[in-house]
């Protein structure tokens, strides 16, 4: 099967989850900056986190589709297990958000990051089975140090947490701005091969 | 008329039921994994079995339109009348979860899956009638045992339900467990047929 | 421009519009049949009205759209505009279900579907104006009895809904069951053309 | 990298940004015509404003796109950060319609859509850079007088907000009434070029 509906599906998946989670955004209590900041500060910056991470994830399915030619079955349900861990973002959110960063809220938090993570490797693989060893993306990947890399933080952030809150948030964050640079590995084996022209 | 506005707004709809199942799970009362378990653990694994029946859905009107060239007026409804039922799904998912599984509620969502069961076989009719008795998708589906035994299972699952709600919704999930596995049928023909290439 | 990305605008806002109705309603209060059509059975019935309205105008615009070859940038506002009216749907339907039918809301919904019936005709007029007089959709509507029949049941519907609202709700229910009706012009007129081949 | 997915996920958020606002809007307390129009009156004139805000922006974005052939992944993010500035309107939009136009929350509107517009010149520069001193888009914006008055007038609108609200909403309005008019810039340059044909 050709990826076309595959890619539509999730895009509009994604660009539901990155819109949605505006709608738990809750209006700030009081008229004035200072109440703004007091009351929905941690909020935004939430929000704005969670909003990279899903833009980061729609960047290198992005990425990843681009070298993909076909795609089996085991391919769809690999890339809607993503999706069920991605759909969970707004809820972890909203409750790390909620708990004014309570400890096992963060902690779940980091488990979402963690199962989205591992979700997305498993995609790889998925994608690529299909495709046989020669398979662009797989050498188009390389060693994958982020995607080896992104799992080690996610752990380090869920046990550091279960310690001191921000020394987890700070390795989510992290993680977010390795991911914020765009992949030269994607990019420069897209050019070299003329994929997608 | 060409299948692929049709696929479109049928992914955009199934795309936007899929996550705006997310806005009815409630934040947990409470900060720890306890409360988290005890006030949201039965809706998180409700929301996952929903969420398995819009991706089997999906993934079943994708192979589908895979094998369907053209559309006419009929089938633009008949799709309608199965995104109505799938639209439902949210509502009678939240009424069952925050009964905690009563009868009716579970009854409801039973009658709810057999009517998109039906709506689905009833587009499949809609489809396959505009191609002829020659309709590709005709021959893939072959003697469509899946298809005919889900109802079956639903219309067992509702009335056991009436005595006991888990067999009833262990039946439910035995049918998601059924088509989770992806239909060699259609890839199997596909693949012999080189459709879509 | 082509229209490829008016189509899919309009694809994911509809989409949004007919799902994000069903948020609007509420669980029902109570766990037995009785309670649900008593506290929702209005409720359901709102919905599944606007759900076929929404379901018309994707269908129409879906027609419209196979015979217009491109847009320019009147085309593409007259398009938001419709959007507009229709994005107003959910809105109006809420308020006519939260008052069971009370008169002003009810003839509120009239006048949102007549707004949007206008907007359709504008559009067409715009899409139309584009292609020149020898337009393969001016050709392929003809006479357009329906769309010039609908105003004028609408503005039935919203002056009698003024002395009795069903009266009114069934003229606006009559609109969409003359709509439900896929449109023979089109297809045909499709067909015979060859159009989109 | 091609821009069809670029552009069918900025669609997605999009139509969900430009549906979900309708969210926003209460249902009127009382059944009557004076009810709704002093319960929901204003809050209808500011999702008005803010429809057609996203409105513009899709309608540029589509414009821009016509004329951008290959994006990298700079542009990708650049894409993102203007669409993350647009997911706050909604919110900023409740917050100014929930605070009846006190002065914070007109501002912070203001702010909002001058961030959008500063990411808007920050992802035709992106874009651009990708394509080098020759670029269609480049020529097609001339001299690009709306797209650096704006900025000039939401800052003008955002400092007489301070001292008067009503003032600054005129201005924020203005801005959008400039725009409304469709760009002939760019579709004489797409029609002189043949651009997409």
């Amino acid at each position: 099967m050709k990826t076309d509906r595959l890619e539509a599906f999730s895009d509009g998946v994604l660009a539901v989850i990155i819109t949605v989670m505006v709608l738990e955004l809750k209006v700030p209590e009081g008229h004035t900056l200072h109440d703004a900041v007091t009351t929905t500060g941690h909020s935004l910056l939430t929000y704005l986190l969670s909003f990279i991470y899903i833009g980061i994830y729609w960047n290198n399915h992005h990425h990843m589709f681009q070298l993909i030619g076909r795609v089996d079955g085991r391919t769809l349900w690999a890339n809607l297990h993503l999706l069920f861990w991605l759909s969970l973002v707004p809820f972890t959110t909203a409750w790390m958000d909620e708990s004014h960063f309570a400890r096992t809220p963060v902690m779940t938090y980091g488990v979402n990051l963690l199962a989205a993570a591992i979700a997305y490797f498993v995609l790889q693989l998925a994608a690529t089975a299909a495709e046989g060893p020669e398979s662009p993306l797989r050498r188009a990947l390389g060693a994958d140090r982020k995607g080896k890399l992104s799992p080690v933080l996610y752990i380090a952030g869920i046990a550091t947490a279960a310690v001191n809150v921000w020394i987890g948030m700070a390795l989510f964050t992290g993680v977010a701005i390795i991911w914020l640079v765009p992949d030269p590995r994607m990019e420069r084996f897209i050019a070299e091969n003329h994929v997608g022209e």
